[in-house]
């Protein structure tokens, strides 16, 4: 590739939401960056097509030898995908490009990149913090990338990989938090899968009820949708990342679990016992919210 | 009071969110409803008085010997404070008048108002579904209360009772649905407690994990602010109404444990189980709130 004159051409596997919506921000990317052609992969023509269209990038790729001809080449497909491809084509990357992907469970996917990846070229594992419950194409939106957090897991020691993936996050808009995989796949179960896990399943637990019908159905409030929200994320994609981290996932389960039990015994000690829980769960928020921005 | 010609004189008790929004779409209700005063009552008088400032009411009303000078009394208070209220005051219910409350929590409230109130004066339960989880009259927004669901659970067999509530909920440009407190108090327990139970719980987890310092807080995205966000909510207010429907909510988090144990079992059977329980999950979420619109 060009090296530090350019990102080059891009490929990027995968045109749903994030993968559109990364290809619309480097085919919109300032010249100083570089950025010489968009090409887009995914397995469904006509998604491809679709992401085009929404100016997610040049052309469309057909095959994966169209997609190995590229400087940068971005996986934005769920997890088990991500983790697949690489075992399949990251011997393929050519030297000097770079391999990232988007997924939000990073263990699996360094590990796999650390296997195949020829040292001559670049691998780090990614995660745009800026997707949301919707799917596909049209659900990508530019502007969620501005200033969000681009999580970036070092493969191996290899300062320039990180230097390439860093000036890729840059021209999207976003930036770049470089974290150990580790570190950021027992966060991530703890702040985005379990809250996943748990959005299905208190809209299960009503409608299981057998209780909601329609007289009583306008009991479902804006909390209840708020709280639900997550379960409208495409299926695929959240149990990929659940089970590429089920280590972490069923810790955080089983912690969640013992918690709420603590808050069902406080019920019967009363009202300020339980009050005192509710006020550490507020406080608990403002403090990693609050530290967040 | 003027029955059927009119609602007369109001009082509120509690100037919070709820109460100030009430009493901002009664003093702006149409003539036709006969709204004559709005009065407001709050244990802190400077919450009163900020209430009265953004529209809630006419005047501040000190002490419940005024408050109980009323065609209408709306208990806008948290739970535990209204089961107080009705077996304190209760009593003292003019004749002809109506007592209604606006907590989440309907079973206990309803058995206080009959175990106290009068036969001659009307008692109806309430539960506007259109709260947030900000507090005071600040976060009153009284277009909330348009077209939303306002329960009203009967107390005792009486017709003339409910008329006039409905008519009260009508003024208010909400929209009556009655209900058994008990059938209220099942579903709730599930769509309402519950979220909120897991809310501030989730917050705790993710911040007790220890994980989180100001290099990897980048990880807490829109999804861990909008899983958490009803952990925002007024900390005694929740308490109330959990405490008050406390075998619903104990038996509602057993089965949010069950069933997470369930998925935290499919984790280890592969991608295909748990994006299955996933699906399931979406579609109980589209089943309960296409029904509801």
């Amino acid at each position: 590739m060009s090296g530090l004159t350019g990102l080059g051409r891009v490929s990027i596997v995968g045109a749903g939401q994030i993968g559109t919506m990364i290809g619309q921000a480097l085919t919109g990317a300032d010249q100083r960056w570089g950025v010489l052609e968009v090409g887009l992969q995914d397995r469904d023509p006509a998604i491809a097509a679709e992401a085009l269209a929404l100016g997610g990038g040049d052309r469309v790729l057909v095959g994966m030898d169209q997609v190995l001809v590229a400087d940068v080449i971005i996986l934005a497909i769920p997890v088990t995908g991500i983790v697949e491809w690489i075992e399949t084509w990251g011997s393929r990357v050519p030297p000097g490009s770079l391999l990232i992907d988007t997924g939000s469970s990073k263990g699996a996917v360094v590990a796999a990149m650390a296997r195949t990846v020829p040292a001559g070229a670049a691998a780090v594992g990614g995660h745009p913090i800026c997707g949301s419950e919707a799917n596909g194409p049209a659900a990508a939106r530019q502007e969620a990338l501005r200033n969000a957090p681009f999580v970036l897991t070092p493969v191996r020691e290899d300062g320039p990989a990180l230097t390439l993936a860093t000036r890729l996050v840059q021209s999207l808009g976003a930036r770049p938090v470089t974290m150990a995989a580790a570190v950021h796949d027992r966060i991530v179960a703890r702040s985005s899968h379990l809250p996943h896990v748990v959005a299905g399943t208190l809209a299960r637990l009503c409608r299981d009820s057998g209780l909601v019908d329609p007289s009583t159905v306008a009991l479902l409030g804006p909390g209840f949708r708020g709280a639900t929200r997550l379960a409208e994320s495409d299926p695929e994609m959240v149990a990929s990342f659940l089970v590429a981290n089920a280590t972490q996932v069923a810790a955080a389960v089983a912690d969640l679990s013992a918690e709420l039990s603590r808050l069902a015994e406080a019920l019967s000690l009363g009202q300020g016992s339980v009050a005192e829980i509710l006020r550490d769960g507020a406080a608990a928020r403002r403090d990693l919210l609050g530290a967040s921005q």
